[in-house]
């Protein structure tokens, strides 16, 4: 199902426009250059129409929003819907402040987004069935978070990724759970920014967003795991080095081995 | 004096909240994870008081300020007195520039600051006591830092934190010396920055603010020079990833072992 | 030719003044470092004048341009130039929005530069050759580049740089071609962020800025080739730490031994 995806990604090299937080934005231009699609990030409201023009993909992410950010967000997402290019939403910290939840939902209630990615409790925020968050961490899920993610994405129309241990993916119809991945992931800062510019890139070659979403969380997850058996790893710094290697390092071979997913 | 605070760092995960500057915004958080506390990142006016109300510890850096976000950090640890947050201010520049010097005598006119910290330049013009800055790295420090510290904490009852070689804590009344250190920490950019996150760390699980700085940096100088001993280290960028590492796999019996303080 | 300049660097440890883009600045910031120059971070309004007066080199990255960035740069750019103070420009993107474009015609209307360094289609736009740019990289170089540039070096009164396979270097009387460098440099974001601080760094301290810009290209470029040939690289995140290191374990008789360029 996911296999060939990567391929068109390194043959294509999509541009994925980012308008993201300050925290991670370097990691973020990395790890997409490291999948093979290349990265720009522009938040001036005077040139985000023009960016998106010439992108793939975009990537909303709020993890340091300020209100004027979320206009150029807008703006973009608005130019993105009219040519028909996919939009990615990371929600972060939704559900942490009414800003983050406010503007999350002032977005896609003007833009059409593609693919929503959060943590469990930023999706059961927005899908009504709530669950804990500390900062930008989840710390608590709610038991129906599945079936509302579904239900979100039959509404909203859209895929939505819902990361944690065990990954799921639902466009309303289908659902995919993903168990690719490793703790040590969880032990430095952006992993799921990072995860929303793979998905990005993914969906900026691949139509069916449900499919790529599938195949970003393998590579992602898969990376992760195979940087972890390195030999050189004494904590998260190294692990991180390790970690955007293999993504660079990936192949077909790789996850048609090492890919652990099933498709309902 | 400082045994059981990391270890209550990593039992209880308190959420740190930063509003800092965009140079080394990525490292605090990748510190303040790494010591076993969780990070967040907002400096939106709308948000700032939602999310100090759910923080153990505000951490507020000047290194990029502007003037809405000196505003930001106001409101923010006005919420954070109201509510008895320790709130810990890193001076970065002042001295350089009168925009830094008069951003953190508003901050300190304004908020009740837990720890100051900063390197003999930025405190010795805080203090009175003069110093020499180039950008922000302190070049000249002045013969009467001591002293001068001392009522700088007494008048704004306040711990203050010189970074040096030796570094220096007091809180008025009780001063430290900390020897932990290793000149490769100063070869990077941003180490006075993180150390602020560790102290935040810190703070945000001992109310004793004196002993939580002086642990904050016993265990970031002891990293520093376990990271420094290690055989794959072939300059700062080497050694920041083993450093990062060290953070994260620092124990008591380590700190205990090679903690070079006293206070008087 | 270049020899010397990477001693007087480390010797006077020049202050180098950026306003810059928030995805690379945190490396562009420990580049500086390496090379033995001191960085600093300073965009606000109300500050730039007073920091740049301390400087010995300004450099302005248009990466994550905004307005009121512009209008920080070009305010400090007109202190510079009263004070004789050099100021590097890297017009990120400049052809791929039209802002990015004509900002870049702000700042060089507004500001003499001494230094301006692109890849060739950020070059050839500006030289009036054309080029093709997808986001901030380019993917396509006229067959006018050469006496464009030289045109354009003439025109302005500067050095303009061209990064590259072979880097260009031109005063508009002289030429040099760098060829220094290895392919996995493109692989990690930013390496042209990091060499305008280094370019930054040897102006600081060399007053013929031809000079200044070749050693930089040789000392950036021949980094690269040394640590790409270390046994410990398995990516691009690996070969970056290896890149940085080498930056800061670079010596007069390595670049004697490997520098690769020729004057025209």
């Amino acid at each position: 199902m996911i296999s060939g995806i990567l391929k068109k990604v390194r043959e294509n090299k999509p541009l994925i426009h980012h308008i993201t937080n300050m925290v991670t934005v370097n990691d973020c231009a990395n790890v997409t250059l490291a999948v093979g699609a290349l990265p720009v990030m522009a938040h001036a409201l005077e040139e985000v129409e023009d960016m998106v023009k010439a992108a793939s993909c975009l990537v909303l992410n709020i993890g340091t929003l300020t209100k004027e950010q979320v206009d150029a967000m807008i703006k973009a997402g608005e130019k993105a819907n009219q040519l028909g290019i996919p939009v990615v939403l990371d929600p972060v910290g939704a559900g942490a402040t009414p800003l983050r939840t406010k503007s999350t939902w002032r977005i896609l209630n003007e833009v059409k987004v593609s693919v929503i990615k959060g943590n469990s409790a930023e999706i059961g925020t927005l899908a009504g069935a709530g669950g804990e968050i500390k900062g930008v961490e989840a710390v608590k899920s709610s038991e129906n978070l599945l079936p509302a993610s579904k239900e979100l994405a039959k509404r909203l129309n859209t895929v939505v990724v819902v990361s944690g241990a065990t990954d799921i993916v639902t466009d309303g119809e289908r659902i995919a759970f993903v168990n690719n991945g490793h703790y040590l992931m969880g032990t430095i800062t952006g992993t799921g920014c990072m995860l929303s510019s793979v998905i990005g890139s993914f969906c900026g070659v691949e139509k069916d967003y449900f499919r790529a979403a599938v195949a970003a969380l393998v590579v992602f997850g898969l990376s992760g795991e195979l940087a972890a058996k390195k030999s050189n790893i004494y904590g998260p710094a190294s692990f991180k080095i390790n970690f955007f290697d293999e993504l660079y390092n990936i192949t077909e071979e790789k996850i048609i081995e090492g890919s652990k997913y099933k498709v309902e």
